[in-house]
């Protein structure tokens, strides 16, 4: 058992998921001293966290949460998140004002729903997930050498944004700071859309007369692993970022209409231009993307 | 060392690469007890492949390499294969006549280059591989619970199938027979359509003004790593299975535009049971997509 520390930020987590359960964990393992206090909607969650360790106590009643905590993790999806936000900043202000973040994929819509002008609101996305969903799923190494993007503004507590740094820099993330545009958009093409056109292989794979998903390999499994994820947390994403996501299925829809016009004329040369660029342009990016290979790869 | 067997047949690797060399260190390792013969055009790939000791000889001559086989195996991308196989027909008929079969991830069109009547010729396809080419990457396990589909007609001799099936099993994998117009139908929806998917998300990605690459996580890991394939084999694959390809395109991008529209209509339900439905689907092939963690998960 780690001994609570009394200058050390006590964190509250609203709502004990994937995500907010893998930070409560990484915080544990890195030997954060604050305690972790967990309060949520559904007490099994925050019970089987309690179990886990990876909180040290449960508390049902929001006032004394924020009245308790330094710093407020609001973990759950985007709607519920936009829901939850303007009691907690209301409370918030009136208990000794913690600094509060969130987790949300979508940030424009998050930013929308505080009306209330709070400081220490510090907008936040881990670039980390998984197609598991609830706590039990939760992997303290979840962050570990993975983006977490910022979206503060210049009315935006420096504090703020520093202590919630220092959560995510516990967990072994690393910091971007970026607009909550240019965050909704470059998301909607990394992220939302991967995941769109995943499903719409799968269920193309599920319609399909020859049942062709069960002769899949290991491009299958890679290709449609995301379509296993949380359908509550996607359809929040699909629709609390619809302009973005759209914009990026268009885009991605024209890239998709071209490859098969040089598919449909028959432009080997053409083809093999498209495929050596993606391979470049993969390659590049393979340090970003597989960060766990990055360790696994380095010289102790 | 594996002393040789003068019973055991003696199988001939025509082009030494990812596959093919898999293939050859998963006999070795099987205790195959026939010599195991590489011919192809890169010299260097060979030497390779005998200094990793899963090929015993190299020999650059296509008559004695037929002569000495029992089963010679192609392993070359779609053109390639097609282009040699007349030849290597002809010179079987001439040379005691061993079992020919070839790994290409298309049928029709290699069938309908094996102009030649030859009941010992088995097309094969091993739903197997990796984002990486070369002997250098094959692997000894790659087959492992993996499927291979033949697609022996009427006319193909039951002794060459079952020889074909014996290199196969030694290697771990499970066989089904197909046609080959089913076959280049289903692996067009469950292989050759994610690559192109995968394939034209990287290029959107690549093209977008916000770099959104560099901001993936996990599922971008994933949905991007098959763009980084061979592009002369996956060149070959979209021209070669074209007709399938297309309309499998077509399929996805119906789909797609489905997807779109629910999101663009706000339909939320539509949404959360489009993606329910995909969470279902994809988890009844878990095991399927992923026979290496039903290994791992397997009690001992």
């Amino acid at each position: 058992m780690t001994s609570s520390n009394v200058n050390a930020p006590v964190v509250a987590f609203l709502g004990l998921g994937l995500i907010s359960g893998s930070l409560a964990g990484a915080l544990r393992a890195s030997g954060w001293g604050g305690d972790r206090i967990a309060w949520g909607p559904r007490l099994p969650s925050l019970e089987h966290g309690k179990r886990l360790g990876i909180v040290d106590h449960i508390c049902l009643d929001l006032d004394e949460v924020l009245l308790r905590s330094d710093l407020v993790v609001i973990g759950a999806p985007p709607v519920a998140t936009a829901e939850l936000l303007p009691e907690v900043l209301t409370k918030a202000l009136q208990y000794g004002e913690p600094v509060v973040t969130d987790m949300a994929s979508v940030k424009g819509f998050i930013v929308e729903a505080a009306t209330r002008h709070y400081p220490k609101f510090v907008p936040g996305h881990p670039i980390a997930g998984s197609e598991n969903s609830g706590v039990e799923a939760a992997r303290s190494d979840l962050f570990r050498g993975r983006e977490v993007i910022l979206t503060p503004t210049a009315d935006t507590d420096p504090e703020a944004v520093t202590l919630v740094e220092d959560l995510w820099s516990a967990a072994g993330a690393r910091m971007t700071h970026m607009s909550v545009a240019e965050h909704d958009a470059a998301l909607a093409a990394s992220s939302h859309v991967p995941h769109m056109i995943s499903y719409a292989l799968t269920a193309m794979l599920g319609d399909h007369a020859l049942a062709p998903m069960k002769h899949g390999g290991g491009a299958l499994r890679d290709m449609t692993r995301i379509a296993a994820s949380d359908p509550v947390m996607w359809r929040d994403i699909a629709l609390t970022n619809r302009e973005a996501v759209l914009a990026a299925m268009d885009a991605l829809s024209a890239e998709h209409d071209a490859l098969r016009g040089l598919i449909a004329d028959r432009d080997a040369e053409g083809l093999e231009q498209y495929f050596k660029q993606c391979r470049v342009l993969r390659r590049e990016h393979d340090a970003v993307l597989n960060p766990a290979l990055n360790d696994a790869e380095a010289p102790s």
